[in-house]
């Protein structure tokens, strides 16, 4: 077997990643290969390299924010060529034949989702991410990277910007004036307060941590802070919000966040908690709505790059060598990063 | 005091009722005053007749499922004239200042809610329902009854048909070939079938009670029925239904319905179960949303007498003398009703 591909890889469940070679399909003739440049670090990767789920596949190459330069595609690939940037968010294959797909949403695909790592690709073998020299993906889940939007930040828009703004446009929260709250200050949640300033809507960040006040509005930009164990400071803003994106994947009380929504107000929940425990009453007296949320269409996903690159949005991030992952998945499991790991591939991954 | 009125009224929190002489105000200039023929009797009815939620007011004269002819009006009235058919629902007053009230969304005033019985009115007096004799109410929150629409048949809209039909409207479900999904087969729930077949939706009815099966198919006209307890029954119709409404109040699991909903399907609440607890993952994957309502707003509780009139629409009743309403209240409890009851108050109160 040809070891084409460097990689980073856990071997069990202890999570701890080192280097691992394997081997990469050659591009077919829908596929583009590229060499990866960086890579972000989603909490999914600390899931998955712990076997949190109990679906781990090891060896295990995780990263699902990925972002490179193409050094080769296929025959029929028209939407790309080398040298472009380009980037894989989290996933690579979908049926493209269901009503999802056909609307570009395949992130609903009927038949299910091929995620980027650890599930069963086409040819049987189990799909590797971007803690990696390169990858070969088929065009339609390649993304451009908009000319002069820098690699590495582009990176955290492929999971956490696209997780926050498929649901932000789809609730119409694009308006300006309309009132937002981001409970959670962490990748998800900084994007979204940054989607919000861009949209011109006047945002709300709630945290359980007072040392994110200052973050929150003068780095951030964000126009009020509420620390969310005060129940003075959350009554403050009772009634006064259209929409909530609720990123925080801790288990925490879904009743006072409801009360914050205005009549007929939706609460929009990207995150993981245990459960999601409601009064009937938070809900029906003002017809209120909570509402799921994954990520987003390949559709909405190239038009969120676009938007980034337009209003240059940048996430905020901390560039690290992979030989620092270890390392930098233990922080995250402490929220201890401000606000997006990204891994500098090309200049450290041999 | 001149008790110019007579009703029923429960005197503690055993919930019997029994005759009950009280008085009511003169008209007000935008006041009507109606003689009230039919009152249907909802589950509210026990709950606040027994003392349920604690804050019961005794004497309690429950109903708010009122229709009657105008007998008087106050001097500004330009809506109706005595002899005309009038209904009153579950609220007598609101702001008529707020966002909503200006919407005539009145439901979700900003101010709350002057509820039709239990409530305290502008006056200070508690209001009192429509087991009674007459009853004096702001033409606002009065409404037309259509000529030739059964008084009796028209009682139960003003709470269980107005309840169902504003988030069937507010979810655009009625448009025809929707596939439609109902919890629950009591008064609400058999509004819900009703309403579903008049808009042309595939109706499918889930309910814990087999002996329901016939009724919802052949009296009903669903198009199909599913046993909520029969697990294979309800994995045959996963992921095919745009819309649920849950008329349900008792505790029931939330995910097994919400995985029978397509992708960005919805489901509509507007029981009151004792909480509601849901997986996060059956939100997430297939963006999927729960969606809370109460009753609706004057102009579409007009809109909704008005459609049933012109479809032919009756709920289906058992008309009972205001002396069998110990009986009723009791087996209501049981559910051992077909579907709504409704007090001919014009021939058997005194």
């Amino acid at each position: 077997m040809n070891e084409n591909c460097v990689g980073w890889a856990a071997r069990d469940a202890s999570g701890f990643l080192s280097p691992y070679n394997f081997s990469r399909r050659d591009p077919a003739p829908d596929d583009v290969s590229l060499r990866i440049t960086h890579c972000g670090v989603c909490y999914a990767d600390v899931l998955w390299t712990r076997n949190k789920l109990g679906d781990s596949k090891y060896p295990l190459v995780p990263g699902h924010e990925i972002v490179g330069v193409v050094k080769e595609i296929g025959s029929n690939v028209s939407g790309f060529k080398a040298g472009d940037h380009v980037g894989v968010g989290t996933y690579v294959n979908t049926c493209r034949d269901c009503e999802y797909c056909d609307a570009k949403l395949e992130c609903y695909c009927f038949k299910g989702l091929t995620f980027t790592f650890n599930a069963i690709d086409v040819d049987g073998t189990i799909t590797k991410g971007g803690y990696s020299s390169h990858i070969v993906v088929h065009e339609r889940y390649c993304y451009k990277i908009p000319d002069n939007y820098p690699l590495a930040s582009a990176a955290p828009l492929l999971c956490a910007g696209i997780t926050v703004y498929s649901p932000m446009i789809r609730h119409k929260m694009n308006q300006p004036g309309k009132s937002l709250g981001v409970v959670g200050l962490g990748g998800l949640g900084h994007m979204a307060v940054k989607f919000g300033k861009a949209f011109g809507l006047n945002v709300t960040v709630f945290s359980t941590s007072k040392s994110k006040k200052d973050q929150a509005l003068k780095v951030l930009g964000a126009d009020k802070f509420i620390l969310s164990s005060d129940k003075e400071e959350m009554e403050s803003v009772a009634r006064s919000l259209d929409f909530i994106i609720d990123t925080a994947s801790g288990d925490h009380p879904f009743d006072e966040y409801l009360s914050l929504l205005k009549t007929a107000g939706t609460m929009a929940l990207v995150g993981f908690p245990s459960a999601i425990k409601i009064h009937p009453v938070s809900l029906n007296m003002g017809m209120k709505t909570i509402s799921g949320s994954t990520t987003g269409g390949t559709k909405e996903t190239q038009e969120m790059l676009d938007f980034c690159a337009a209003h240059q949005i940048f996430p905020m991030t901390e560039v690290i060598p992979i030989q620092y992952i270890n390392e930098a998945l233990e922080r995250m499991t402490k929220n201890d990063v401000q606000y997006r790991f990204v891994i500098d591939i090309e200049n450290s991954l041999m």
